[in-house]
């Protein structure tokens, strides 16, 4: 993962940076369908082309660092050794972006506040969560592979950790980025993991893997379901 | 809920009838970039201000009974007495989503494939389908007003009820539509319901798929587990 700022690839100011400040303060001022691109190249002093070599619309440079942390996930996430815990990888793998918001409080609610009232930005924001989630379920996918309903799985757990997500960064949105966005992240994310993780931690001796599922009949009578237990479990 | 068949107001065909199934045809034929909305309303022998006051844009006419399922959703979460299981209710919303797409398996199928090489159908479906996700998120916030993490949770519910439904409905459309599709809907919602709902099914009238799963910790003594079953089964 990069610990670059936002928008810095060097740590000095790029013509990217200067496009996406003059694009804010625009936006901010006039309102962001008054602007258009050749007011932001005028104010930051660059060609209209420079502009699209960085940012394919307007809308992008609303949303400067995205790709660059959906970059930072998928890389997360093929790093793995492919021995953790899948719920939990997931979920590190989300507060990669509450990380990338929380680099730059005052932006990220400037932001916040912009998208809130543009519907064109709040389609546009969609479509990148929507790919966030898809990189989460993709690697659920692969790992729940060998299970029946490894698909549902991963896409249900993927959408319940992006929905915890989203739900503890609009509140430290709406409290002006203010405080620690992260123990309200970790207490979000524990909810999805205890519904959806193996374990919610891995104990020392115990073996996790080492249940056993009785799937019965409600009619069954209780001895055929006892003696189904006992056979499982190897003491008959 | 509405039992009329899709696009149909009254049982025999409307002008916003003729209006979709002359887009359809143009849309397969020439493509829906290739197509304009004079194209369709020549074909559907109307004229251009008929089609704008059914369809605000040539995307809406893609979609046509999301903002009536869309109602539907919400009145039939609005009409329950408050004494539902809450997962179970916002289950059987999502439902009627999947009714829309079973009234009419043709249609569906061949907005799926146009959906998905669209890239701004695409955008506009994620918006219905974040409708329809805060639909249900709203009822549960509701029901869920006096839990701690009343909004935490029903927000993760809602994403993980849209994400199950939707990968039961992607399974049907891409199968050809062919087939019952309410049994693999029953199956997504089902896991949801097991990793949140209250209750895993009303004990009254029993169904036959009504089962009782039992896990336990091998090490757990065999007193335990049936202690744990009885008390499941209401027997003890």
């Amino acid at each position: 993962m990069s610990s670059d700022k936002a928008g810095t690839g060097n740590g000095k100011p790029s013509m990217r940076d200067a496009l996406v400040t003059a694009a804010f303060r625009l936006f901010l001022e006039r309102g962001y369908e008054q602007t258009t691109v050749d007011d932001i190249v005028a104010l930051a002093g660059v060609g209209r082309r420079s502009f699209f070599r960085y940012f394919p619309s307007k809308e992008d440079v609303v949303f400067p660092d995205h790709e660059r942390c959906l970059a930072d996930m998928t890389a997360f996430l093929a790093a793995g050794t492919g021995d953790e815990e899948p719920v939990r990888r997931v979920c590190d793998a989300a507060r990669l972006v509450l990380r990338m918001y929380a680099e730059n409080p005052t932006f990220s609610v400037q932001r916040y506040r912009l998208t809130k009232k543009v519907p064109g930005l709040r389609a546009y924001e969609l479509s990148v969560v929507w790919r966030y989630e898809r990189a989460l379920a993709d690697y659920l996918r692969r790992r729940f592979a060998a299970r029946r309903d490894g698909t549902l799985q991963a896409d249900v757990i993927a959408a319940a950790v992006v929905a915890a997500h989203n739900n503890a960064l609009r509140s430290w949105l709406r409290s002006h980025g203010q405080g620690e966005a992260s123990a309200a992240m970790d207490h979000a994310l524990a909810y999805v993991q205890s519904a959806f993780g193996d374990a919610p931690a891995p104990a020392a001796q115990e073996q996790p893997e080492d249940v056993v599922v009785v799937v019965s009949r409600r009619g069954a009578p209780l001895w055929r379901v006892v003696q189904e237990i006992e056979s499982t479990l190897g003491r008959a």
